[in-house]
């Protein structure tokens, strides 16, 4: 018997637009969906552009005003990929339209638009999800997974890096194609919403909520000519955004991201000290998981380093056999698939827009502490 | 413009049939063909695991004769995914009848089967290819560039492994579903054919052909009982094979395969020594390359380990951005890719048949040798 | 001819002791000396345990009564490897009997003592320096000359670790023989002084000075039996340090300290991101260098991994062979050798009280934002 | 009370003369050893380098012809650190005069001149040794004492190579100081008797006896200026050596040595698969051992680095605190000090010269083998 098919209206056909429409596509190809997901309708203004993109994917249709997309008849679902600064109107109205709506992270600019948006799906009563897809790296489901067991016991320590270099260059204009995120009108912030937003949306995940904050920016070429007006203009992101944290659970953390540590291209990484156990991660390698078990007898205690390809590993059973990876595609893969099979659930996938609406309070804390110089707390 | 549509008939719906048929369904949506592949037809005896398969692929049709298969004229291209046992006798049947081959490794069980493929596809001037898959991961390919490009200069060593460690168990028996590697009639070797053949068409691809072998086999597990016939039986296979080589440029070669290797799932690794820089590479890892220069300055000068994730690395501006990696399967996406690009161009997408009935030669000397306690040299 | 000999009163024959007497001894069987180190006389209170730690390091005499040894006629240099509470006396006591004093590190418990112990040696005019031993780690030695040629380019982020994991235990007792550093009064601090202090010694050597800092510190167990008056104490040490910076030349930097590492022994790790490459190191690999040079041909760019055991490399010609590598207690060889070498010339070997005073400035404005929640500079 | 003293005479000043130099003035530092090493005499032809060594290591003396060290009744232990054309020679006289005897590997230049050795160590009843220091490395002694725990099962595989590049520029002339390794006459042979047999020494303690060897040997560059003629000579070493051998227990093993493996400096690594756990260790990383113990949890299942520098490791409570590493030169000081601590005891240090000629029996059927190209049999 057919499958009932879930009709995607995908918006944005850049970088983010192809690992969501990968997504759809593979998922179907290993996992056993309830529903079956039709690449329907892309969408995006430049139609030039546009064009390819849908033919490369195989896309039904396409539109060129997001507002007629939401207004089709046949779209059930309605995917934000195109870049943050026209996310919430975009959500809202999918939302009003009573589209079940996914988001790219982060959700708004700021916490406040964010705010808008989860009020939008929470009144029209849609399933709705943010691409924070770190969490379906198998290797970080597992640690998930130790932790909610106990395994590591009591947290004393939580430590998150995101480090890339691609931005050194006082060359490099900001705004326009493939440069929005250096533009702080488009993208609310720099690395902060960029890159830190995945620390932390990972970090509350393991371990609970943030408490209080104290942070630091810079941003380091403080000129750089605009793609759009072809001035040089004040670059308004930041390059560089480090905090030192305290959860709920009285453990301390240490977050750092930015785009000037030269010798890394997206080294995000993140490590636990528990009582009983610790744990490293590294996106570069993201196939492994470093896990030390101090309950080992003491001559062969030792870091482990785990290749996370085996059958009893998370999601890797739908993979291939023991020893052969997966790839940094198929975190989106993951979470397409637990999207779908969530639906007509109780439980709904995380993580939701409220979810990342908490993410999005404490990059609003780390930004009001960079510059009040104080520690902050993320408040609603 | 539409594109020609390229169909293909695929044979066998094991891990084999799904890597090769993702390979299809994924190189569209990467790589600019001139081709647009066409899932028209898989192909087994078992219809009840058959049909789940073709649904999950999206498959137009199946056949559980692939006589009916290769009788058909919507089938372009007949790839073959089923045991080794099966390899020869389809290949040629499909060469005859005029289809484009493409064939899972190794070639045949034997050379002497291989040989007769070589000539069907000869004969019949169809396009073949052999799914020797290792020499599309990315680091790999970079490899071949930098040997090429001279860097390494004269080459000293060779070294490969390719270590497994699935077959310890004594209670694992012979025979049948996912275990036919271990029955000698349908498999035709042990990890000689399964493992050291992948090791043997790197090195020769990178390094030349080779002169002459001195190896040993063992099978540490005489006994097992077999699926088909319920009875404890000899086993036929080699579990573990090790051999010498020398290369016709001069250098000296150490290879060894086994599936007794405990802790190591699939690490295929090799290592190449020349004059100038050496290279090192690891399954375990397959997104990294580890590379030595001793044309760097002394003080500052040590292995590189290279992130094979960079627009300038080959295949991955099709890809993501640097720093994302990719897995196990695009190898796969990368060989349909090239094969559809070089159609109807002068020089064939490697490797060939006859490329593949080389590496026979030279795992049937390496048993030989294991026999004889004696050099033996490849010979047709 | 017979060389001038540098007689040594040693006080403390612990840890330190141990590793201060053997780098005395070692360096005149590697490093060409001006100076014959005589290990004169050891001294501590207690004359049981004493004794066996002279006689296994063969010094010629034993001394109960520090004030005695500085009255000694025969003894040149005195070294104190004792407990932090004793520094600030014996130091000024020594440098007012014209000495010359070496100091474990950290120099005082505050940077109120240390002042005055940089007072002291000032007014006497006498030859000083404190054991911050990892400076001459030779990997970091070079990555002080790779930093100092240029070869970083402008720096922008400092990155320092210290983990180790040994306090985790609640039952752990403070005071005490190998356990004074969980005592405040006897310690000064915790991790701050122990462990922080080496991070800001090595980095304000390599980066510069540091202008601010916002910390948060962690005492995780509160109260501990304390092995002196066998009762629950409260915990006065920090467990726990984190703090951000920024450096004078525009650097932000992240450090952090803690016994509640579970799986770190002794982690001390760097890594400084500059223009054109990058640096990390690590203790618990303490023979290696990593390296990453933008320069490099895209391709084969990558992080380089220096086995630091060449002739080129500092200090390693005085040792084995390339290949063969040297451990921890060389870097205490290492300062000796230099220490002695520089006795007569004009530039003292670092860091003396002067530069140890200087980092203590800093573990005070580091302990001073902890409990103010604000950017504190450090001063005098 | 004061201890005896065993007085030593070293022959050789060159590289391992200062090895085992070090080793006797170490070990009374950190091990309670019952004898006092003392440097009584130093030995060599060279009068005008013998003279600057001795007095760097204290000395008491020095002797310009082995045959008077050897009269002289105040040594009671001779050490031969000599080249390897001096070892049959001395190791004889010494022992005839009823000295004990330590020598430097390999024991004799072919295994007839070891078996004399062997024989007039016995005849004499000396105590003996020969210093195969690498079974001393901390972290190989732990991999002992796990196989003899039976915590690795049946043995599958055995794997150990000896990389090195420092013989790859055919300018570097054979013969003279530094390079008498490159001279047959004085070596005996190449990288077999240097570095196969360090490996094969760890492989038989390890893993038991070799039954049969099939081997290559080359030697890259055929003639060198050699340094004492003036003339350019043929080369008589291997260059490279590689074979695969059988054990006694049926594991299946494989050899290799070489200086021609451009990257390596001193990389001696071994592996040891067994059915329930593998072993692997890497002299440029020697204070650390890779343990994968199959009995883990399926999960968090995976190669473990152990960092060897904990209490309950091997040699490491007479050294610093866990986490603190040491080098290469401590191999020798647990040697001389385990060497000293057998004194008077029934059963003796290992190796011993015997132990030491069952490796060169090895040796010389591997070079039996390159050149019969036949399987061959260690045999007297």
């Amino acid at each position: 018997m057919a499958k009932k098919k879930l009709n995607i209206g995908m918006v944005g056909y850049g970088f983010m637009g192809r690992t969501h429409s990968n997504a759809f596509a593979q998922a179907q190809h290993f996992f056993d969906l309830n529903y079956e997901p039709v690449l329907k309708a892309a969408c995006a203004r430049n139609e030039e552009k546009l064009k390819p993109f849908a033919a490369q994917w195989g896309y039904e249709s396409i539109e060129t005003d997001w507002r007629k997309l939401i207004a089709r008849k046949d779209i059930d679902l309605v995917d934000i990929a195109s870049p943050n600064d026209t996310h919430m109107e975009i959500a809202i109205a999918a939302a009003k339209a009573g589209k079940m709506v996914m988001c790219e992270k982060p959700l708004g600019r700021n916490a406040k638009e964010s705010k808008k948006m989860v009020d939008a799906v929470a009144k029209a009563g849609v399933a709705n999800m943010v691409w924070y897809n770190y969490r379906r790296v198998p290797a970080v489901t597992l640690a998930k997974q130790l932790i909610d067991e106990g395994k590591l016991g009591k947290i004393f320590h939580y430590r998150a890096k995101f480090l890339q270099d691609w931005t050194i260059s006082a060359d490099l204009p900001q705004g326009g194609q493939g440069l929005w995120r250096l533009d702080v009108g488009v993208a609310g912030s720099g690395v902060t919403g960029d890159l830190l937003a995945h620390c932390i949306d990972t970090a509350m995940w393991l371990n609970g909520s943030i408490d209080s904050v104290t942070a630091a920016t810079e941003t380091f070429i403080k000129k750089r000519k605009h793609s759009l007006t072809g001035k040089v203009e004040p670059v308004g992101i930041d390059d560089a955004s480090l905090f030192l944290a305290r959860f709920a659970n009285g453990s301390l953390a240490n977050f750092e991201a930015t785009r000037y540590a030269r010798g890394h291209k997206a080294l995000y990484t993140f490590e636990i000290n528990g009582e009983h156990a610790s744990i490293f991660w590294d996106l570069h390698d993201l196939h492994r998981l470093q896990y030390f078990d101090h309950g080992d007898e003491g001559r062969t205690r030792g870091w482990r380093s785990l290749h996370i390809t085996d059958g009893d590993h998370p999601y890797m059973a739908k993979w291939w056999v023991p020893g052969l990876q997966i790839g940094y595609e198929h975190t989106f893969i993951h979470q397409a698939a637990d999207f779908i099979d969530s639906l007509g659930k109780r439980k709904p996938a995380s993580p939701t827009f409220k979810d990342a609406y908490a993410t999005d309070l404490v990059t609003d804390a780390v930004l009001k502490s960079a510059k009040s110089g104080r520690w902050e707390r993320p408040k609603t």
